[in-house]
């Protein structure tokens, strides 16, 4: 046992999670001795410009020289919620290898880089934590690493990005079209000026490569996730899908399968019964599949000041106590196997598919050949409206190989009745 | 670092999740090493007759005699799936005192002894965990204690018993009553042959109070739980709630209030929209409320072999590093608070209530006027049916205090023109 009264903590970064854990920390010192067995404060806060004044936060304890915070032997945590590559994993590299034990919201750099990091905080002894990296407020990160720990996870399925949900929610709700509805989330501050990161899938991509390396425990990187946006859905896809019982999400999906780990993130029609198809607006949500549990679904905010926050300050707390109880450092890295990526042209799905088509006798005959010689089998085909000569189709295939599909597709496209191939979704 | 390279497990109780545990671990001894850093199998099972074979169960580890357990010095861990307060109570007594860490999923017993048990582990530096005593194979309480440390809890609402929403489902999907459901329910192995713990929701309510003491950081035990079962729901107010597009649940609802904490577990209406409605047959989902996090859910199986064994393995484990690291007891009775329990009667709630009267005039009037009395104030009133100058009224209150409605039931019952009070739920 530490003979230490009150732990020091020094959080990188005052912004929107910066300041939620602040005042988290805040609100907790009547209780902190009972939680963790000793006082903790918050004694700096590393920020680009010390002289701005922010509301809240007292002052003094403002920085922008990270020696201060490096050079500090009665820090003994290191919060960074700065985001971004760097200077955050410098940061992180010297606070782990001065024994100062890390917590981290950063999903760019544990999606990357997570790995080197935690094999560096074991090396040192140190804790490395990152709940808030995945999920915002939901538990799962050590959900996945110690609750479900005697379970082989075979799949995990989920929500994880707040913005496109949102837009996707609203979409539906009100049948409105994808640029509008970004907008409207844009003014709401449910999305960024430059939305890409959200709207491409990038985030949720980042996430999913962080929870399957955790769940399968073998590494899977940011570069390793298939990932489509949602850019590309329009209030048509969303007719048809209610018109099928469904709802269109932006899915992240990781599998391990035979062929190894098959990690992606692209929209989805799913059932309306789904428990996955009731989670609407900001909410996020994870569905995890082991062999001895079953399924098991997360369900909560993703995102936010507070919400995030309070994963960041519940991984505090835990490093806190171990470095009480003198065990920090007992969980680095728990990837020990190493899987292939199977490669996404071998995943399978059942596809919606919707075209423009010239109206005219043999129309249909041609696409379902292309389709059936490429060992795309059709669920369900049918010609839905016809105006000035071209019709559109829309086409459920059964479960096929996505180079299948890619091959028909690319064929499809060269084709002179062939107008346009307006929709490509996965359905689940 | 602890230097032995392989620990070793007693489990006392071959039932169901005795054999689900032996299973997951034999499961997982290829990985054992990977997950907890060595070695670890079970080397003794206690059961009542050690000559009855059991299939795909070595014999050689079975036994009759707790002696060969608490005085073999090389057992590490003792996992305690026997159930009931006896002998499992003073087995587990003796086998932390003699430094043995536990694991259990005995809900009777921490609903019960909870804080004893705790503190005795703290006492002996041992480890006591019981994820599965709550809601079988979903990560409740570990995320709880750990991951929503930096929380005011402030409400606990879950669905966490399975038999009991099993039959509720069924009532509501088949228009069915509830002797007859309960049969089914028993035929499938849904429901035990004396059913009074699930269907009168004492199962339920030791969970509640498990989960309230860890959420509220106050000790809550069994007795201070209000307690309603589901024997006398009828189809008949099912019925009624699809009309009003609410569900029937049996739910365990806490709450952290200025006047102290509330706990109980009882029928309630609740909207078709609520994450909760949608949670059927035998699963169970626990909300819980944050000041940081705000709503989270967690979703699953509620019980059964493996899901029950996969949150004992996932104790096994943890434990199992703590022992490698040297730091079992870190985390002992999280109750340092001391909140009241607040009187059941003055909670509040919104009610439905079902009665049949004499049809004549008047009848509206005098009812109506012994719940104005009574500061029951009215939200809707209905004459439902009407037949052999009997008609049926059903009444939604707003939000009254529970000594209220009481009161006006009491005095409804003595009045000659009410024939029956059929039902009273409360309504979410």
């Amino acid at each position: 046992m530490i003979k230490k009264d009150v732990l020091q903590v020094a959080v990188l970064g005052a912004g929107t999670v910066g300041t939620g854990v602040y005042k988290v920390i805040d609100g907790l010192q009547e209780d902190m001795e009972h939680r963790i067995g000793c006082g903790l404060v918050i004694s700096k806060i590393l920020v680009r410009d010390a002289s701005k004044e922010r509301e809240g936060v007292d002052a003094s304890l403002l920085t922008d020289q990270w020696s201060e915070i490096i050079n500090d032997a009665d820090i003994d945590i290191v919060v960074e919620v700065m985001g971004g590559i760097e200077p955050a994993k410098t940061y992180i590299i010297e606070a782990l290898t001065a024994g100062k034990s890390v917590v981290t919201a950063n999903k760019d750099l544990m999606a990357e880089h997570g790995r080197q990091l935690l094999d560096l905080a074991e090396e040192h002894h140190c804790d490395l934590m990152f709940e808030a990296s995945v999920a915002g407020g939901i538990p799962i990160l050590r959900p996945l690493k110690h609750c479900l720990a005697g379970n082989h996870m075979s799949e995990i399925i989920g929500i994880v990005n707040g913005t496109t949900n949102f837009i996707l929610s609203k979409m539906t709700e009100e049948g409105c079209g994808f640029e509008e509805t970004l907008k409207l989330a844009q003014d709401l501050g449910y999305a960024e000026s430059d939305p890409t990161a959200d709207v491409e899938g990038l985030d949720a991509a980042r996430k999913m490569a962080i929870m399957a390396s955790i769940a399968f425990h073998s590494r899977v990187t940011f570069g390793d996730v298939y990932t489509e946006g949602i850019t590309k859905i329009t209030e048509k896809d969303i007719a048809y899908a209610k018109e099928m019982d469904r709802v269109i999400k932006l899915l992240g999906v990781a599998k391990n399968t035979e062929e190894g780990i098959e990690v992606k993130v692209h929209p989805m029609l799913i059932d309306h019964n789904h428990p996955l198809a009731s989670v609407n607006d900001s909410f996020n949500a994870v569905f995890v599949r082991g062999d001895a549990v079953g399924d098991v679904m997360f369900y909560g905010r993703g995102a936010g000041e507070l919400p995030t926050a309070s994963a960041v300050v519940g991984d505090i707390l835990e490093t806190a106590r171990h470095i009480k109880n003198e065990c920090t450092g007992e969980t680095g890295c728990t990837c020990y196997k190493n899987i292939p990526i199977k490669p996404s042209l071998e995943s399978e799905s059942k596809y919606f598919v919707r075209l423009q088509v010239e109206d005219r006798a043999g129309t249909l005959a041609g696409i379902s050949s292309v389709f059936g010689n490429n060992a795309v089998s059709i669920e369900r085909l049918a010609q839905k409206n016809s105006k000035d000569n071209i019709a559109e189709i829309v086409v459920i295939t059964h479960k096929v190989k996505e180079k299948d599909i890619t091959n028909s597709l690319t064929i499809l496209k060269t084709m002179p009745l062939v107008k346009s191939i307006d929709s490509v979704i996965r359905v689940y």
